[in-house]
């Protein structure tokens, strides 16, 4: 991340494997904590990296194409993207500029995204972006239209090709840095709410749960 | 981000206006509160999204290689590069599912990154990875050795094409849903930095500010 690594398997296409489902539980736990994931598709060779919101459903990640949308509606056959998430969780501080390094989870996935064209399905990854932010929502909002499901642009990809990588812990200083006066260690950092805004046309006053004590860690 | 939205200029490739600066004091902005930037590049017609560290120096941005290193060390021509920075201030909830948002700053940068050879450059771009983490650190910890240097790859991306995006306030709901009881503002989000943990083998116990008061917003 920030110090130098060794080649990193997080560059590496690799199915998740069928047994020993804890890399597909880590990769699961870090998508569902994410809020936020970068897509990166090539359009005339050229890379494109679009943050957009996403959610799951079982092994489908869904992802919200439309702040891509001019250049994926005319995708009929599907196209290559690399998904990325990663949650920041602190700054290492070493004692050489060298070893400084963050904490983070991060998770990369590889595959061919397809448009949803469905209505029953892409009603689905609606709901799946709405409860992957704040679970419990669906049922209290108005439901999508005929017509905002129609101009919603959403994108399917399977959670075949996808790896973890996990920075944990303190800073691995070399011997003889550890003479150094210097303070070493980590700040740990998190996504925190802050005081929620009510929108000044609110008719109920009542703030349910889910926004007065927001938070994205599930413990 | 969240929401459907018009074609976005995120995805134009834009040059940042010589004049009327605030276009670039946004970017620069955006670029020096993130912490992680996401590089998008393409190998064999397969995209990449690899998350990793950065600095800018005036008009240049230096990223951190090495998380790529085994694809990116042996290039010597430059490569056509995406990269994205986006911060996230919070979530718009609406009273449609449809109208659910994200408030965020976000940058997209386009332009063909080069290796960074030269050592003095090479350490102006590693100064600037740790000062722009943690302001003042670079003088107090042992500079990188001539091996930590050239251990470690630097991409060198001129910040001449780039936009900014920015979406702020609550949520843009249709007419007839305002009638309707469920809570719709805003929860604001931000990346705080919570207790210190000191390293095992610290000398010394003291603290300094930009660890025991460390704030990523410049306020």
């Amino acid at each position: 991340m920030y110090q130098q690594e060794p080649p990193s398997q997080r560059t590496t296409i690799k199915r998740i494997p069928q047994r020993g489902n804890y890399e597909r539980d880590t990769i699961y736990e870090i998508l569902d904590e994410g809020l936020i994931c970068y897509v990166g598709f090539v359009v005339d060779g050229q890379p494109f990296v679009i943050p957009t919101a996403y959610g799951r459903v079982d092994d489908t990640l869904y992802i919200h194409g439309s702040p891509a949308s001019r250049m994926l509606r005319s995708l009929q056959q599907g196209i290559d993207i690399c998904v990325t998430v990663t949650l920041l969780d602190g700054l290492v501080l070493a004692r050489s500029a060298f070893h400084h390094s963050m904490n983070y989870r991060s998770v990369v996935v590889f595959g061919t995204a397809t448009l949803v064209q469905d209505a029953e399905q892409k009603l689905v990854a609606l709901r799946a972006f709405t409860e992957h932010v704040i679970p419990g929502r669906w049922q209290e909002v108005r439901s999508p239209s005929r017509s905002e499901l129609a101009g919603t642009l959403v994108l399917s990809l399977p959670l075949v090709e996808a790896s973890a990588k996990v920075r944990t812990g303190g800073p691995n200083d070399d011997a003889a840095d550890y003479d150094l006066l210097v303070w070493a260690g980590e700040i740990p950092l998190q996504l925190t709410a802050t005081t929620p805004i009510a929108d000044s046309r609110l008719l109920s006053q009542i703030e349910p749960t889910y926004v007065s004590h927001y938070k994205r860690r599930r413990d």
